[in-house]
């Protein structure tokens, strides 16, 4: 399991010649991060906040903060695995007519497989964002640039997964697949960014105002 | 040592509800993740690039990545240690006029030097961008989206650190300190940004083109 890794050996993993686990592992593992930094901004408001109210809804909010972590860090294994069928099912042998159109169908199976970890990626980046919109406004004042690291994260995490979407529909030949993949990401990749706009906007006043 | 955790350990400590591992932490760890997947692309490059000067000069970018590579990890640990520093500066005690004088200068000299891992976050992140240039031009094209999740990353850690920086100077009252952060951190950053946008679009114009 590559959660399970020291972050030093993750890193020299990442860095090495293998190509996994590569960009669509690194893009979950920010949206951990994203998901854990928005938990922390939770913890220390709840309880110094003497409103009542915004205690109860960042509890709330932190429970599902940390449900999306777990999700987040069990993509970063599930983005390597699909990642490495893809590449078994080009090396299926490909003598006879038969097994060339096995190998292809397998081919095609494995890169769609290969799109639902991204896409389920961008889909709970979309769930995160929303939650660090209450906790943008509502989140403790000196813990603010920790809640703005964590849109920059889901926002990177967001943008990487749309990438690996994107390079995964350009091998996949099923036309009706590749355009309801596209016009999904793309609604998805813009409510993502233009909350994420909005929330280190609000950040940014909430900051440096003295209210 | 932070790096030294797994990244599971790494992902709960973050989320915890002590301060330390937070943005600043995350921040030189997305750079970290950045310069790793860099140095991917290189080594998926040497090799197996027929044109001898690609090779040379992906040798040398590698050689380069992983010196950054080694400094953002370093920046994970001094980050939160020197976050440490202003919480034990505020500590002190301030039941006298000379205390309290003292205990002022200490936590100013701490937000100072707190100020210093950020800048230097961003001045690395200003450097693994123009590696990642010539990466983003010269790198095997089957490993450009992990060349795009990079960018992404040193990106995030690049607006991570700034909003870092500019947290550290509301809180310090050297006007000349201020004014010369403020100008050096605005260049860095619109540097950096400048340029991922341009690698992104050219990845994107290479990904997706049978040139």
């Amino acid at each position: 399991m590559l959660a399970g890794l020291s972050v030093l050996k993750f890193l020299d993993e990442t860095a090495s010649n293998s190509p996994a686990p590569g960009g669509g592992s690194v893009s979950a593992l920010a949206a951990s991060l994203g998901a854990a930094l928005a938990s922390m901004v939770c913890r220390l408001t709840i309880g110094k906040n003497s409103n009542i109210s915004i205690q109860f809804e960042l509890e709330s909010v932190l429970i599902k903060c940390e449900k999306l972590r777990a999700k987040f860090t069990s993509l970063i294994d599930e983005d390597t695995n699909a990642f490495k069928k893809v590449i078994d099912a080009y090396r299926l042998p490909k003598d006879t007519t038969e097994q060339s159109a096995q190998r292809t169908a397998a081919i095609q199976a494995a890169y769609k497989e290969a799109t639902i970890v991204p896409v389920l990626l961008l889909e709970l980046c979309a769930d995160t964002i929303a939650l660090l919109k209450i906790i943008g406004e509502k989140g403790n004042k000196n813990t603010l640039s920790d809640a703005g690291v964590a849109v920059l994260m889901i926002g990177a995490a967001c943008e990487g997964a749309a990438m690996n979407v994107r390079i995964n529909l350009a091998n996949i030949t099923d036309l009706s697949f590749i355009e309801a993949n596209k016009i999904m990401i793309t609604t998805l990749q813009s409510d993502v960014n233009n909350s994420a706009h909005q929330i280190l906007f609000r950040i940014n006043e909430r900051q440096f105002s003295y209210k």
